[in-house]
């Protein structure tokens, strides 16, 4: 079996936990996307649409981008490596900490990697340093906005020039947007308004996170050159997102009261978490997602501890630059927050 | 909009159809499948299982295959992908007529293709004219077996001659065995039994079509060469089969009434539709599948005269070495196939 580096795998351990380790909506399936699953099923034995039809006409919509710079796919990491076969970069820049599958993908395809460093003294800020590092032998720059682990989003006049900068030296520029909508003003940070002003701009983003339908896979690319969605496009099988995926995807995007609900929920929990964290003597970093990205100082065994309380939470210690003091965990609803904060501060007692 | 090459899209239709271009089991879900799909259905906001592991358990007991053998896929096409992306062929062999996404696969990693035409006066049967083109240059040869469209398997001592070439001068081949549950005796056409003993040996198999899943996207692969499957595994995010098809899939596995229905059902309408179509004038070939391949003589408008009459035909003129003459058509139930044919029998009257 092949080494496993992400958070979420709940199904290697012998007990049920409570999972703070993947960062998923804690409201579960949106109610409209259950429904149309149980509606759709008896469908589900034809194949789906290649061209996730609707669901694409109704993102169009929502977003406000046109439809033909959309592509659907298994979740946000198919359209990662897709978009890796497609381009076949020499030359690939990402930030250290950041999101695996980044470096997993350009692996496949033989390319070099340089990394570009955000630092525990700058809160994990991404700096203008960053420019410099953009030049023209660079085939692509992923950037994760807000970064996971971090939390920690890109500031908007940064994101500005790095943007033109890309765009100058003929950089793609791959933003993954699959936590911005956990922000508390996403247009304030996604790059959405500028993609058909930018060929060179990619923006990966998922339901998966939002819409709590990770177990289903799906995601998307929007695209600011549509030649290069067509090429992305054809680096994969016809069917890749499932019938299921797209009935869910389509229903929870009607779903109104879903996203409510979220946006009510978060900003309180996730100062709860953060402040709490913080009284027990943990630094936090970023964390203006759905996630809390904390020191535990020189706590390194706080996973395994709370795993013994069957408490799942992510260790940061196999993120390029981080080490074993540094966690990460997701906002989860109020009781289960209230649940893990007791169990850390009952394993600080010992 | 892409090409969109295959069978099976019917949501570019206006109106709902018949639809025969699909070689699905028309039976739909199995009932087990369903209750699991039902029952799992709240867990579907979690990450799925990224090792697939209670699903490859269970086939590996099934099919007497090592777990170690056994990758999952989001259907077949998706492993088709991944084992080209890992392998990076520079030459290629392929039947023609074959399945086109073996050739649109190939093509993105910029493969040199020779193809190995199966001729109609051969009843498009593979001969052994095909060894000698297995030469020390060749990375990969794909075969289909059945063949896609023609329905036509590879007899048994031609295949066993295959691979001990293919061994010989190091030629990996794979065997696409999506179809192969539909012969009358399978046992007598898999390669299973020869996994084992041959790393250069490589199966594809799908619950797509046997366990009527196309929308759920389930597929595998065997592999002889166990470096090989963790070399594909990478070839790809870790999430690739959703938690439905998981679910779907550990239950059509302990289905066993489905399948004694599938293999009541199937001879008994494959041989009325093959007879009633050759009553109505036009040739069969192979056809031992669950579709039906046949050239209309000089019919070449049947797809479009058979649509007006809401039903769907795979026209096969856009599969290499055939034309607007030859067609495949799904076995589906009793009643469905007898519209099929009153509708043929109209059509060829007016």
């Amino acid at each position: 079996m092949s080494e496993f580096i992400h958070g979420g795998d709940i199904y290697s351990l012998q007990e049920e936990v409570l999972d703070f380790s993947a960062n998923i909506n804690p409201f579960g399936l949106p109610k409209k996307a259950k429904e149309a699953l149980e509606k759709s099923m008896d469908t589900w034995c034809a194949y789906p649409d290649p061209f996730c039809r609707r669901l694409t006409q109704k993102l169009s919509e929502k977003i406000g981008v046109q439809q033909e710079r959309i592509l659907f796919s298994n979740g946000a990491a198919d359209i990662l490596y897709r978009l890796v076969y497609a381009l076949k970069p020499k030359n690939a820049l990402l930030l250290a900490p950041a999101f695996g599958e980044y470096e997993l993908a350009l692996k496949t395809v033989g390319c070099n990697i340089s990394y570009h460093a955000v630092y525990e003294k700058d809160l994990f800020v991404l700096k203008e340093d960053i420019l410099k590092k953009i030049t023209p032998n660079l085939d692509i720059l992923f950037l994760c906005n807000p970064n996971n682990p971090t939390g920690q989003p890109i500031q908007k006049q940064l994101m500005e020039r790095i943007i033109k900068r890309c765009a100058e030296k003929q950089v793609l520029l791959a933003v993954d947007e699959c936590f911005v909508d956990f922000l508390e003003n996403p247009q304030e940070y996604s790059v959405l308004s500028q993609i058909e002003k930018h060929p060179n701009l990619v923006i990966l983003n998922a339901f998966t996170k939002l819409y709590g339908l990770a177990g289903l896979r799906l995601g998307y690319g929007i695209f600011g050159d549509t030649e290069l969605l067509k090429k992305t496009a054809a680096c994969a099988q016809p069917w890749g997102v499932s019938a299921p995926a797209q009935a869910a995807g389509l229903a929870a995007l009607e779903d109104q009261e879903y996203l409510q609900k979220t946006k009510k929920w978060l900003p309180d929990q996730r100062e709860y978490l953060a402040s709490s964290l913080r009284r027990l003597g943990f630094t936090i970093y970023g964390s203006q997602a759905n996630y809390i990205f904390f020191k535990a100082n020189n706590y390194r065994e706080l996973k395994e501890k709370l795993l013994e309380k069957r408490i799942l939470i992510r260790a940061c210690e196999n993120f390029r630059g981080l080490d074993n003091r540094f966690y990460r965990a997701a906002v989860r609803l109020p009781a289960e927050n209230k649940k893990l904060i007791e169990a850390i501060s009952e394993i600080l007692k010992d």
